[in-house]
């Protein structure tokens, strides 16, 4: 951090400053200039008191340096991680494509789906069991026999399963059921959840909130490592904008972000972003060109019959096309999808 | 709702169209034009199927014209809600205060506070206990202990008592403590907590999210509602947006756009928007101005030690000046406080 | 400025950034830490050079302390700034009311409105003459005949007349014709308009650009100081958000922002921000109550059959409650309208 | 378009609206419906008067339908369009790369790269001469000698060029020196501008806005087709939204959502966008593989002496490494580079 003296600051607010920040435990580096002086503040710890700083007299501000993060963070840690499901993986050189229904809404319907992402060369079935709708009056899922469905078409047709958990009341039956755990745009910074579902040790696949900054979501995802779970994987699935064409606009951005501030895998939900199918191809490519480990997809056999989000989800023959297209360009990025 | 068909789409599918509405239990009103037709979509009860819909051939939109919530909606319930909490209330005439620490972090400072507010004419007095923070490592507040202190200090000082409830493994012992729970503006969408804190029959101060719409806002009251708790107080907080100069934006014009489209009361947090103390006084100011019917600001009597949001926090002296000046604006717009 | 070094950093790169600090005419500092060195630039002089020392090897990144405007600046300049247009004048402890027709439409409703300004305490006289449209089929307004009129209806009703220019070849009449000349928020970066608006020595009111920053906004403004015209008024009249409920959010906050940072005067708009009649008196007090200068409203004598931006214009009786609780609200925070 | 009637409106108010539909040249069509009724607006002309039903009394709101643009949309001409500039074009199964310095600096400079841009496989050299800079104290420009360099170094290098007006004192020149003309982001309403350079019959490289939505992009466009200019191209430039990673957030979504809107080509300027270098890659491959017609660079011989932009600038090593990936992601979307 850096302590930003007002300009003509007194000498006895900058002596102030220099105390309270030894009191802080770390040490103070003054650097007077024509006009204003900047104090350094030097340590190796985790830095704490900006705001403590910023509301001494005569400081006109407090700029932070260091980042906030350190588990998550590449500096500490340059190795990309790669995320272990079961057999299968997320991170490193491979694509990996997770896929499914929105919701799950029958045994028939998951079947179907769960053979039609197999076939097509998917690696996760994905379904939401609880969902969390912004009208008490939607559907709201099957709860714990969705669970049950997911689980049994996912051993049926040999596909690890990822479910989101809306609250730590279904934790622990989701993390039963389940081989990976998702953790929705809104619950990004519920950090009880967060924190409970990292002591299950199931890898969880955090997506970003839907305004949240590159920072706060590596935040997130450092409260999950800081109970000592290290299977994180981020997603980017749009982010509450101006634009009006679109249900969220996709932070294409974010991905070459995240991959230079950690080490985490990042994958990418066109989905949710697009809102309508046409537009789920080009941004599941566009991600994977970022540089994304990974695409999350919406694939229900009939759509138009869909519980929820109808005009969002692909048919299982847009998926063989888009799992072809996106093997062509992961190779252009020197990645896999096999 | 209306459905919108492509130019020139066939009879075979507005057919279709037409066939599916009634499914799903409405009227369906064809209106053809000269280059497209489109299909009303007419019934008493709460529309669904938008999504079902939008999916079918040749559609090019539906749109939407009823509103998606009804308890919480002025057109159902034209009368002004007034929320009590003891002997005191929020809504109507009256411009409430609610003041308080950001977080409660002792016994003493807590009292000071309190006092504080009361002799300045406050009428809530509000704290944290459990702080949802950003960063793993930072203070996340004295818990039970702190929920200990503000309800001795609130019977002490005569102050009905607003504490923020965090997720619902904390809701019990919350709602014991105090007076009014407060849903942040990060659970905006936790639907389970949502539910949950309604169950209590606690009044419910609901903080508007951070990227939430005012319709998402309004949607998320109705959860409570739908709950049987009548008890809602909306709160506008400020939101994301691509300015820099402040911490939040707050949308002072949400606070119109609340009181025509809703029943419930709606009031101002100038403090987390600003992020700097200077900024706090015209941000409240603006709020009542434009129609809140209360104002929630942080005190703290030595805001360069406290142990969060130090920057945005009052002084006793300038909380003074605040009612004072608040007093004049709500005359202003035929309001009173006292 | 500062110069962060990665962690690491060689004593060659850092030697490097100094040489180049010095090239650049200032003073490097350098400030070793335990992980990274920090070099500061310090001058007195304007500072350039960010985006050279950022792309040297071995540099983490480089912030910005000093303002890049100082014409504009409050600390170079700590009066407040008071602009006089004829007889009257914008800053200081007066709220001065600007109203008028969104476009001028003919004499008669000029005229109309013009009265009905004058009579309700208004203090200047606005219309448009050229309008941008977003669209090139809608009204493009009266051109110079517009000019002609409301240059008629201000000397008959006694008011100064603001009307926008919108790019430089209908500079020179616009310029002819009337008192103040307004610079609109698409044109805030057009730099050309906004030197050669400035030669003419006219008053300048300049609004903010829709996504422009506040210090965006006061370098627009330093364009026009730099040309040696210090009589500008800023304009805060709502930016570009996710938010749906209104046209745009006005950005209240942006009041006491640009109050601290420079010393011109600041009005607020809150009828682009509204695009609904029913706003635009609870977001002019909330103006007012956060420190605005003045407000600009529009007002017509048949909202219903305007030729542009019908449901935010104010009919007359509207705009006399307008006046009438703007005074009240500006006596709460010490102004007076008179 | 559809007028909404409210709850309950009189016959009366109805009536009036159907009245009024008439007046304005289309045929309503009232929908009674149990609660409210709608009007539909029914005719073949471009729809004008939505603010005038929308002011009529007891209407609740008044929703469009059509597109308000007609040339540049797709449903009215399904073909693409190919715009060619000299011997190359942009449009159909090509992608055009389009790279060249920020600012045009010197003849050596501006050389070097054209040398590389044409080595490595580029198709039109693009350099900035007279610069629209936020600050009135950093680099303008070289201005007319600017654009004399770069139309020579087009010629040696064989290359079409491409150069930034940015008003229209400069236009003619620019038009004289230069074979494509671009319109920057911040004059994308400038209709002034627009117009006059339509009038140039020179093909136009139209930069969204920085907060435009795509149909207000499309409604700049049309401002320039309806002056019987054809030969626009779009480019997706990054949006202004809360994200604090990068300089603008680039819009990937908005370009399946222009391809299908309009039957303009669509490029993507990444450099601004990314603000930094190692973005520029990752964004640019995003762009193709989200189905753009083309690319635009910055290439600079030295960033780190750049006079303008620097740190987003590519040194030409980077930019052949850039041609090489976006040759195989353009074959993954069924396009070519050649």
């Amino acid at each position: 951090m850096i302590v930003i003296m007002k300009i003509n600051a007194s000498q006895k607010a900058i002596d102030r400053v220099q105390r309270e920040i030894e009191k802080l435990g770390y040490v103070p580096r003054p650097a007077p200039g024509e006009t204003r002086t900047l104090v350094g503040v030097m340590g190796a710890k985790p830095l704490r008191g900006k705001q403590h700083l910023q509301a001494l007299p005569e400081v006109s501000d407090v700029l932070e340096i260091s980042t906030p993060y350190k588990l998550a963070s590449r500096e500490w840690h340059p190795q990309d991680t790669i995320v272990k499901v079961g057999s299968t993986s997320i991170g490193g050189n491979q694509v990996a494509v997770i896929a499914g229904p929105c919701s799950i809404e029958s045994y028939d319907q998951t079947k179907e789906v769960g053979l039609a992402v197999k076939a097509a060369g998917g690696h996760f079935l994905r379904g939401g069991a609880f969902k969390p709708r912004t009208s008490p009056y939607s559907f709201q899922g099957l709860g714990v026999e969705g669970l049950k469905i997911i689980k049994q078409v996912g051993t049926e047709v040999d596909l690890p399963t990822v479910v989101e958990v809306t609250d730590t009341e279904v934790l622990e039956v989701t993390a039963e059921y389940t081989d990976m755990l998702q953790i929705g745009t809104r619950n990004m910074q519920n950090f009880t959840l967060l924190k409970a579902a990292a002591r299950t040790q199931k890898p969880i696949l955090l997506k970003r909130g839907m305004s949240a900054t590159v920072k706060e979501t590596i935040l997130a995802a450092e409260y999950i490592l800081n109970e000592g779970n290290e299977d994180v994987v981020l997603c980017e699935r749009g982010i509450r904008t101006f634009v009006d064409h679109t249900r969220n606009t996709l932070d294409v951005s974010a991905i070459p972000a995240f991959n230079r501030l950690t080490h985490l895998p990042v994958i990418v939900d066109p989905s949710h972003a697009a809102g309508k199918r046409h537009k789920v191809l080009p941004l599941a490519l566009a991600g994977v060109a970022a540089g994304a480990h990974g695409v999350m997809v919406e694939v229900h056999p009939n759509p138009a019959m869909a519980l929820s989000d109808g005009p969002q989800q692909l048919v299982p023959a847009d998926f063989q096309e888009l799992i072809d297209r996106i093997r062509l360009v992961a190779k252009a990025v020197g990645k896999n999808l096999d």
